[in-house]
């Protein structure tokens, strides 16, 4: 048995997210078929984490277990003349069995682009936010600062059985329903890095840590906008991590904006 | 009455074209029932040619008679609220009464995308034709230059009734099928330039003429093709010119690919 490794990068617009759904177009879905068409396997490929609906990725990491002794180098051209031109293998690797994409995780690196310009072309309307409002940029780079280091990231989780997506004591609402124990899950990530800068007309925010609980990235922009309307200051970052309290921070920003760029292990 | 001039670019994967057709989302028929919320009026607004499906513009241009007082900046706002996020109102102008969007058009550019990575990121498949074959560059630039100055373009026509799209003589089906001269119009155009570079992973074409036909950019493309993978040779474009006849000409390049530039007056 073969323990592949996927890279992959993929439009998310079109998809009802990472998770396989019975009446929707999931990544992983979509993926699963294109590798039952190859090796005549009925796999479930596991990916790093879950992303939601229309959250793009430049490298999402998958791995799955084959008997099929196809190549790696064609495995890549196979998956890539079935799949849509939406999702693309940039790699397949074979990697030791013990390796698993979401468990032997490191760090993760998310990144989310907001359009500054006052009309969006339509040929980023699918891949930025746009928000042409007036915007305190300094402030907003100083609040991205804060979060760096370990925190309770509570006020930034969604509120839903999904909440912990990437993170080593991951389990799924299903796995939790059927266990009985209901483990409280720790919310405590480290965040590596977190900053915003300007590219153009697009200011960008890149954050690098060791776990994102569900939503949290979005969220997490979402309160630095409010920071960047004056709403609040940067220093109400430390308040809002201190609630543990998911109405303490900003709205939801939009999927389109965001990208899973990359996974170390 | 006000007759507005409207520039907009759009990305015309999910349309059927420029043309307002009955049971498809048409970019025309957009426009039009979102001037008709904006004014109360009932108008079809007239491009400075058609584009077919899949087709995508920088700057097309269309004009309208309205006999509302809005001001333009206040249209081009109103407008961008109600229409998708895919097609994008960049200015609306006033202009005199004589003005028409096709009639009056002096020059227009087209430029083609080829993407010639081996892999086609997911964010631009809908945006370039994907042609990771070995091509031979050089060769395509000295065909790209033949085609320069004035020339019979029916061997690069579309053979269907839509067959001149805007030329001052142009006449849809409709219009040359109610009229019964059944002019046959004439296929010379004017190319004041066109040529074949790089730009990083992409090999572009831009042409500048005073009218194309239909599918004339993308037969053109697609014969130049011949050229890069060493079916035809350079010159042979002379020959091909001179036969006018459409099968002496390669196959039509795909529609996402092909971007109306801008349009001169």
């Amino acid at each position: 048995m073969r323990n592949l490794k996927l890279t992959l990068a993929y439009d998310g617009t079109d998809f009802c997210g990472w998770q396989v759904q019975p009446d929707a177009a999931s990544i992983q879905g979509t993926l699963a078929s294109a590798i039952g068409r190859i090796s005549g396997e009925k796999v479930l490929p596991q990916g790093s984490g879950r992303t939601d609906a229309g959250v793009h990725a430049l490298a999402q990491v998958a791995t799955f277990q084959t008997e099929s002794v196809i190549p790696s180098g064609n495995f890549v051209i196979a998956l890539n003349d079935i799949l849509p031109p939406s999702i693309r293998v940039l790699k397949v690797n074979e990697v030791p069995p013990e390796f698993h994409a979401r468990k032997s995780a490191r760090a993760k690196t998310y990144r989310y682009r907001i359009l500054r310009d006052a009309i969006c072309p339509p040929f980023l309307a699918r891949l930025v936010w746009h928000y042409p409002y007036p915007l305190d940029e300094d402030a907003m780079r100083q609040a991205g600062a804060i979060i760096e280091g370990e925190h309770d990231f509570t006020s930034f989780a969604a509120v839903d059985p999904e909440k912990t997506i990437d993170h080593e004591g991951h389990r799924s609402a299903a796995f939790t329903a059927g266990s009985g124990t209901q483990r409280k899950e720790s919310n405590m990530r480290t965040i590596f890095s977190s900053g915003w800068r300007r590219d153009g007309s697009e200011l960008i925010y890149e954050v690098r840590g060791n776990g994102f609980l569900h939503h949290m990235v979005r969220n997490l922009v979402g309160t630095f906008l409010l920071v960047g309307k004056g709403t609040l200051k940067a220093h109400d970052m430390i308040r809002i991590l201190e609630a543990k309290d998911r109405s303490a921070a900003g709205a939801t920003a939009p999927a389109s904006g965001l990208y899973l760029v990359s996974v170390e292990y």
